[in-house]
């Protein structure tokens, strides 16, 4: 079990979907950041359940407390603990994957490797794990914000659920314009699309998934330490760890294995005092350090394991049997995948700007 | 710079393309396990230059030899130390990028970072840096045999270059197969169109990208450790980290986004004593952990930067200008990334296996 | 700041005197062990304050809750969050020290190291931190016996208090003898001549310093990695990382450096199938690892340095000036130290013996 | 078996007695600080074989050769590689240890713990493994004063030889008097005697034990990281991870614990702009931060554990029996432990600079 994350800005998150409730330390953070409870929540709140029609219904208000690591308002250096309580449990939801094992979901694995879960809600394994993740961000993004790039700005959306691609330009994207629908996505003309596929696959017992892409503009160069700490390894890690993300690819990502060193590559060129490249097949990174273009990543999310139709499975004593899901889940993903998204590069960006900050002044 | 990886499998590479030469230190490693020079050579020699028409013409015979660790031809437990000295360097072909960045190259962008960097044959951002790790994957494979999992096979092949595309099946496709063709690829049909394909680039002074796809078969049950140290996204890292490797993807991946969950779900059934799934769309990990299915996945590693033809870049003093590239390179990387990709596998499951036995037994 | 100790059995605590409370989480913890709030208050109400005449008058239950990583009595496998709220912080008390140094305590480094400190209590150089110790080590001390050795002995003592010093045996010593008496000492004739000089202490404003000797008996072979995290390395550190510690040493120690060879060598013998020594001035570590002879080691705890009578100092705006102390402190830490050294212990045993059974099986 | 140090100036070193060489990679080296061989050299002959009368006559030039991460006689902010060869092996010397183990060194436990070992020299715990920590020592150095603290000076001496106490003022001791005898000692009034004490155990087959002391004097306020990464902390595992160091104290340490708080607290002044203190039995550390006055610490080195007469041991195949010391080894340690212990002196300050550079800026 490895639930640490970072090197210099460091989260250890914990919590189970049912228990005590959920939460993270952050350690490494520098002093003198300002940073209140309520900084945390407008995070949180965008990746609570219960926030649209499209999202689980489970009903948790997933409201932050600050432990320690904060005084008068400013953090102090020392570790940042956050806790939220859990609320709306309802494990007897649950009771018959106490026995049996969800498809595609994490039950099996986990009883295989410790011999013993928490089957109340997925556990460890729920998407509710996120939480700390998030509350950790918010941080980082305070730290990047008043140290290292007044600017920079973090914006994920849904690129496409199913097969409804949504048409967006990382270059201009606005974060309102994502935040202004429950989906999610940047395009104006698929909201409605993608909502009315989310609520057919709810109405069905079925679920969907889709891509998220991300954008980091105003980015500072030289963030990334090859030749394991490449900046798109760690970004690719970070986004890998998500529940139900199956994918990530940078810049050009799978497409650009179509095309020619020619047609590839990025040519600089001198935009007054600053090194630039016409087009950014890059995605913003090169030989593994960001080169101030924007850094732009897309990652694939599958369709949520649980639904609401009888699958073929086997129980705990290792008999075939049938199971349908219960229980509160999200038909897709995507819409709350999207402020985690945004939270995983902040982690990874603070880090490693701490980081390159230390070896580089 | 981290050039450090895994957590108790440990191994340190260090060495630029141009200098004393390369190596790695792997610290952690089991002992008595069985090892020799020999061994290593191995894997050394499939991903060595010159080892064929399609690949750089540099004239390196990668001999390696073992420092320390070893006695009397079993590991002791200590720091296992290699060495490979760097012989065909020509650093007078790289003259010119003394003062001219490569477009989508590392030179810009090391040198953006750290303020200095050696020119000479792309320094530490060279392939030759994968010396050391697939040095080191060789002993992690021995472990792996050894002590976890006596059958496991882990084989990767061209899936794709640029858009001749192999037609595979992971389930049983031979290592032999794979290495019985220059361009490493599974598909005895596809073979003679992507080596003309790689040859057409080279003529021109272009380059091609491609995808690796990778199988790890007989795997064990267990491996992974949620929530940030998930098995895909320690392997995602790994790849990612890779020179040129802009995208992974595991199981269904990107294409997974456009099924349903009742297309995309896995059921369970016992197979005897064996909780098994219909279908592979996890590629082998669930929640993070392997279920016992083959692992699959894919890299995306797009065109080779430096090519033969004129440029738009810029000069170290911030002047525009154009470059042509020489020296010695790859048209295609992908028939060495091959070794490389199934390295870093390696890698990524002794390290594993060690984390789940230090908790659990 | 780095609030995480240990590799595998990992532990980060947080928490500052005055605020939400204090606490940490277990990252790495096997599975199914058997653990309860009360297995671990056993260990908290030994180091809490108020326990008797000679310590603190702080009021603090110190009553834990376990937030996660527990299910149905056992844990999960996964990160482990334990929280004590503090309820008996008085602010007040401490207002003078808003502006001034504390003479010989960390009020002046963490002003200079940070720009910022929570002057409340001591903030985080406050012995509450070690709360988090203590209850880790609850579970790790479990781990120890139900995985590792059933019969293992953790035992300290208060060995010295100012030039009084105990006569104790670290073959025999009974922890209950040692916890028969409020000031922990495993010399009956030594108590009340202890509890006397630290009552006189008290009674004068002053306080006083002195030696804490531990023992591990039923130790296993072979913990310890080489050559830097060898084990007295690991334990001293974790020993120097105790609010107050000043000196640490094994076996024969600072003593030792005046022998000679012949003198100071531990001869082997077998006793029927165990390689034995006879004496045991290595203290149980040779070449950094484990012989199975016991564990000795002694730490040199300074005195408090908040005292009641006026000293020199000077103030956050660099004006010299004089302070007296006030607020509830211990007249001396090591009735206290006690249980927090033999935590540390605790720590560093169970986390060697996970790096042992990783690398070694 | 762990031989990385540090978190961000992170050294790996590797290598045995008898084979290949001893070397180290240092990873996290910050660019552009001008560094040689030659540099590194003047260090390693400080603590090289064969430098007097009263160490081991092995004979070893022990030069070394900088295989990556310099260019031009600057460092690249890429791995540092450092090679030393081994030359003058006499593995015959040693051929009675391969069945039979010597009392106090670490034959038995490499084999309890490993189930093999390389009986040759004593393998990876020989004093040759402190090459690699010198070597990167050296580079260490360079980067505190070029960085940090461009006065910092750190000066071991030999304390004691037994029972011959030097006097030395760690306030004035200058290192050419140190480096003026081949003791190493700081009180030209010791030398002879400590000289005169150690050839007599040389003549005797025997060997001896004493103390180093060192001093770190223009020390930079503000380094060391609370809780468990305290400045005291990172010293004294350092420290205890030098062969034969069986304690560390920091200023007051043991005596310390004889004194009551009045005597023991260092007061605060004003010297102009300068927080100070008068006194100095916190040894230049409180709350384990560094305060700006000199670091002053010291450590016990047990006698060396071959010694030339017959001892009672036990075989590999566990019967008992009798060994007499053969090979070439130094009758005191002392002598070469000197440049060790500033060596990791230096290793411990270069990574917490660095670390307080990425948290505080």
């Amino acid at each position: 079990m490895s639930s640490s994350f970072g090197k210099l800005f460091r989260i250890s998150t914990w919590g189970e979907s049912h228990g005590g409730g959920v939460g993270v330390v952050i350690d490494g953070c520098p002093p003198n950041i300002k940073i209140s409870a309520s900084d945390i929540q407008v995070d949180l709140d965008r990746r609570k359940p219960g926030q649209s029609e499209i999202v689980t219904p489970r009903d948790e208000a997933d409201q932050c407390e600050i432990l320690s690591g904060v005084f008068e308002g400013k953090t102090l250096g020392t570790p940042i603990a956050i806790l939220v309580r859990n609320k709306d449990a309802r494990p007897e939801a649950y009771s018959e994957m106490k026995d049996k094992f969800r498809p595609s979901h994490a039950d099996y694995t986990y009883q295989a490797k410790y011999g013993i879960r928490n089957w109340q809600g997925g556990g460890r394994a729920s998407a509710r794990e996120t939480i700390g993740r998030v509350a950790a961000a918010a941080v980082a993004k305070k730290i990047l914000h008043s140290h290292f790039a007044s600017n920079l700005e973090i914006i994920a959306w849904v690129k496409s659920v199913r097969d409804i691609v949504a048409k967006v330009d990382p270059e201009t994207v606005a974060f309102d314009t994502v935040e202004s629908n429950i989906v999610r996505t940047g395009d104006p003309q698929a909201v409605d699309k993608m909502i009315e596929l989310i609520k057919i696959m709810r109405s069905e017992g079925n679920s969907v998934g889709g891509v998220v892409e991300c954008v980091v503009r105003q980015m500072p160069v030289g963030l990334g330490e090859p030749v394991f700490d490449k900046l798109e390894a760690d970004l690719g890690k970070a986004m890998l760890s998500l529940p139900a993300c199956k994918g990530f690819e940078v810049g050009s990502g799978f497409a650009g294995t179509r095309m020619t060193g020619s047609e590839h590559n990025d040519p600089y060129y001198m935009d007054k005092d600053r090194v630039r490249t016409r087009g950014n097949r890059s995605g913003g990174i090169q030989g593994g350090i960001s080169n101030g273009e924007n850094l732009v990543f897309r990652l694939a999310f599958k369709p949520t394991a649980t639904i609401m139709t009888a699958q073929d499975t086997v129980t705990t004593d290792h008999e075939n049997t049938e199971l349908t899901g219960r229980g509160r889940h999200d038909p897709c993903v995507l819409p709350r995948a999207v402020p985690m998204v945004e939270a995983m590069a902040a982690l990874v960006l603070c880090d490693h700007a701490l980081r390159h900050r230390a070896q580089n002044g």
